[in-house]
């Protein structure tokens, strides 16, 4: 745990030293759980947007992709469910003045007798050795029962009330477990209460309730409301497709660890609207092809994994995460849902409009199915970086050695695909010879010339950037129109025609290696 | 002008039968001034966000993209004078409950003078023939002359009015020009407010005025206030620019003219920060660039203009905008301004923080002065489109005449760079051919595969969204492995080697050739 929290901790300085990520308004002390895309970190999330979006619209020839709005008209929040049951339990300290959310501070009580309870056993084990039973020891050690039987009691009475929405029953076992603000140690709590997590604002030209907006929480609801419209304009056969990357906002109580939960973020979506009965075939499928797409791009088998989910959201008959192994832990980085009937059916009701789809070889009429892929743009994000992010011992030209720090992204998702570096600045063929390369690749791809330093500083700040080629220019080049090319990860050298550099490099980036797997 | 509404009405509802553009939340009856992208219209934006992002960050050595979040630390809009300034004045109709800008009133009013005018001047003409001397006219008819003057006390008691921020001027305006509601007729007024055009939103974990956070009104201060963490991580010198495209929001009063104005839109601003006295030669700098850049893509060179600012705004020592000869007369595209050091001087003084340029040259340090080019991707989407969009009288094979509607897009931007057609489809070689085709190029562009009618009827579908490059796949082609390639807009057939069609279509649509240009 400690090695994952040095892991995390380099990649976050990472990120912000060689400018992938900035904290929001920093010159002002920065805005919590929101941040912004540096230079590099811009290019890497537009590449990893790109990959998935033409992995969606242009390799299925039935799914196309929409932009819809952030702003949609509020009745879609009700149809959605979000404006009746998209709530946390909200709780204010009255001396603090702090806010916190009540199922929280709850387990958080239960993760200190967690930790009693895992003092006690470390303890046992370390007395009774091999032969220790922690079954059996959870059961007769009778402080070790009580703590367990403690925390049972108490995760048992949270999860009734958070099923029931009792708000009174968490005040009520926040008061009897004597759960205090755990900066101040005040107890003088406020009722609880039910927290909308949208995110509202008003329209300007509607006076009241009528002008309220809500800013999105999810992409889809603008994939549904345009259903019809898609459907009719590209003549899509069910089952067929509707794919959107976009911002979506959460107003969450606590958010925690860097760019994975945050206020701000965004989406991909995808929604794939079946024949009913059909959802088990196409939630199999897109569980596989997603997978397979993840895998693609060189993350490792071990470090992903699915998790059906516990308890199923009242829109969905199944759901499964596509876990990665962040540096804090297996958490969610795509969600694949088999949504039914429930987002189309609603909005049918509430509309009026028939959202159906007409079944030209059945003659029938019906709402299709959904199944749903989902995909964090920002937890992507960062778990490409935190795959792609090594230390590594080489040994340099004169024998010695080095740690060099590497980012091993895929080089389809790298930010620059190839520097160009002079061998030496004062020379003024080489610089010359340099620049036209460079005036050459950059009209096929993003590329840089840097001639500040020794081509080992170049290539260890390349490393860093994640750039998977390097182009030297050296005297041989003058004689001889090659130059060397220098791979990132395996750190070969080879000489290359310069005639022919475009299209080599061109071939060993492109994304349809990706596509192709 | 009744011309130009009928082309107006074309282009939006081209826009809606092939899915480029739908009213927002269409099935609830739309949200007003909002709109959304369908499958051709995001592959459309997409393709002229990339042109820009290119030619910024790709074209430019000393150009560099962030992409910052719409949520920004409150400060920033006191620092940037949008919590101050950014107002229009508002007015209610009791009666009626409908919201105004009070300045909008009156400026309808001295339209219908104007009106009066016009067709006092219209008749003169009318009666005095070619000897109409209508400047002569002006000042000595009596009625005209009346008009006249009623028309310039107004216009120029609104002008003091809103220079000295004098709500109650306006109100007393308005009462004294006897303006009623115009669907009512109701002269109900409420008092003049400020209403600042921002949309607010409330923080959940913070109560109060401190939880406050506004959705910007311009992406140009995520730039700025990352000014510092670009300049350190990328060791640019000055001069050296910031690219950015992104999402901003205005609650616009009064919005119209589909999406020309919009409360939510997408802007590509890049803002140059260069050294103070070096403004002027940076802005003409960067006016010519951007004219280029405009003509490159094919925008005729008569459609585009000029148009000085006659008022500069607070931040601002020089402003120009790109107009655009729209559907409904020229309008602003695009805005190259010279802010000064405004922005990073605000900031600095706000926050505390050196927004500084340590000049190695002279060994100076100094706020940049910016210059910044501002266009909105949403109406250059519209310019693009109302270029592209035309009909033309086509011969058939069949030597008979008729009507083709199409869309001239440059191949770079188009959704589709090419559509493989089977002559027939019931014919499993010309499918196998066509469809390996397909799954070729797809792997490098987007593609479509139709059979679903003649191929004449298959070339229209095509032409009206915009692709360039249509592969038929005919009986010769299973002999001789060529395809016919059709060029939209000369309409010319060539016989092409398949095994060629990939590098042949690729070299037409590159992005390069806009690059270069």
């Amino acid at each position: 745990m400690a090695q994952q929290n040095d892991l995390f901790k380099k990649l976050v300085a990472h990120c912000k030293e060689y400018g992938f990520i900035f904290q929001s308004s920093e010159i002002y002390d920065g805005l919590a759980a929101v941040y912004d895309y540096g230079p590099y970190g811009v290019q890497l999330k537009n590449n990893l947007k790109d990959y998935w979006w033409r992995s969606m619209v242009q390799m299925h020839d039935n799914i196309v992709g929409i932009d819809a709005s952030i702003f949609m008209h509020p009745k879609t929040w009700k149809a959605s469910g979000h404006v009746d049951a998209f709530n946390d339990p909200l709780i204010d300290n009255k001396d603090s003045k702090r806010r916190f959310r009540a199922d929280v501070l709850i387990e958080d009580y239960m993760a200190k007798i967690e930790d009693k309870i895992d003092k006690e056993l470390a303890k046992a084990r370390k007395r009774f050795g091999e032969s220790f039973d922690e079954a059996m020891y959870r059961e007769t050690n009778p402080r070790v029962a009580g703590y367990v039987e403690q925390h049972n009691a108490v995760r048992d009475r949270l999860a009734k009330a958070m099923t029931d929405g009792d708000l009174e029953g968490l005040k009520a076992l926040i008061e009897e477990l004597e759960i205090a603000d755990p900066d101040t140690g005040s107890r003088n709590w406020t009722d609880v209460r039910q927290f909308n997590l949208m995110f509202s604002t008003q329209l300007g030209n509607i006076a009241g309730e009528e002008g309220k907006l809500y800013l999105r929480p999810e992409t889809a609801q603008g994939i549904f409301v345009n259903f019809l419209n898609v459907h009719k304009t590209t003549r899509q056969k069910v089952p067929f497709g509707i794919a959107q990357i976009g911002k979506a906002f959460r107003n969450e109580i606590v958010a925690r660890q860097f760019i994975f939960r945050m206020r701000e973020f965004e989406q991909m979506e995808m929604q794939f609207f079946i024949k009913p009965g059909e959802q088990q075939k196409w939630y199999e499928y897109w569980k596989e092809a997603r997978m397979k797409w993840h895998l693609a791009l060189g993350t490792p088998a071990d470090q992903l994994r699915f998790h059906d989910h516990d308890n199923l959201a009242h829109y969905a008959d199944a759901a499964v995460d596509i876990q990665f192994n962040f540096p804090f832990g297996f958490k969610e980085l795509e969600g694949i849902h088999s949504r039914t009937d429930f987002d189309l059916g609603n909005h049918q009701e509430l509309s009026g409009k028939k959202l159906q789809y007409f079944d030209p070889a059945t003659k029938e009429n019906y709402v299709p199915y959904v199944v749903e892929t989902s995909i964090g743009a920002d937890r992507m994000f960062l778990a490409a970086m935190s795959n792609a992010l090594q230390e590594e011992t080489v040994v340099g030209a004169n024998g010695k050695e080095s740690t060099r720090e590497v980012l091993k992204l895929h080089p389809a998702i790298a930010p620059i695909k190839c520097a160009i570096l002079p061998l030496k600045r004062n020379d003024e063929r080489l610089v010359n010879m340099a620049t036209d390369i460079f005036n050459d690749l950059r009209l096929s791809f993003d590329v840089q010339y840097d001639d500040t330093g020794s081509i080992g500083k170049l290539y260890r700040r390349q490393d860093a950037i994640g750039t998977p080629f390097c182009v030297t220019v050296d005297f041989e080049a003058l004689d001889d129109n090659t130059v060397t090319l220098r791979d990132r990860d395996t750190l070969s050298q080879e000489r290359v025609p310069i005639g022919q550099l475009e299209q080599i490099i061109r071939e060993r980036v492109d994304m349809k290696h990706l596509l192709q797997a």
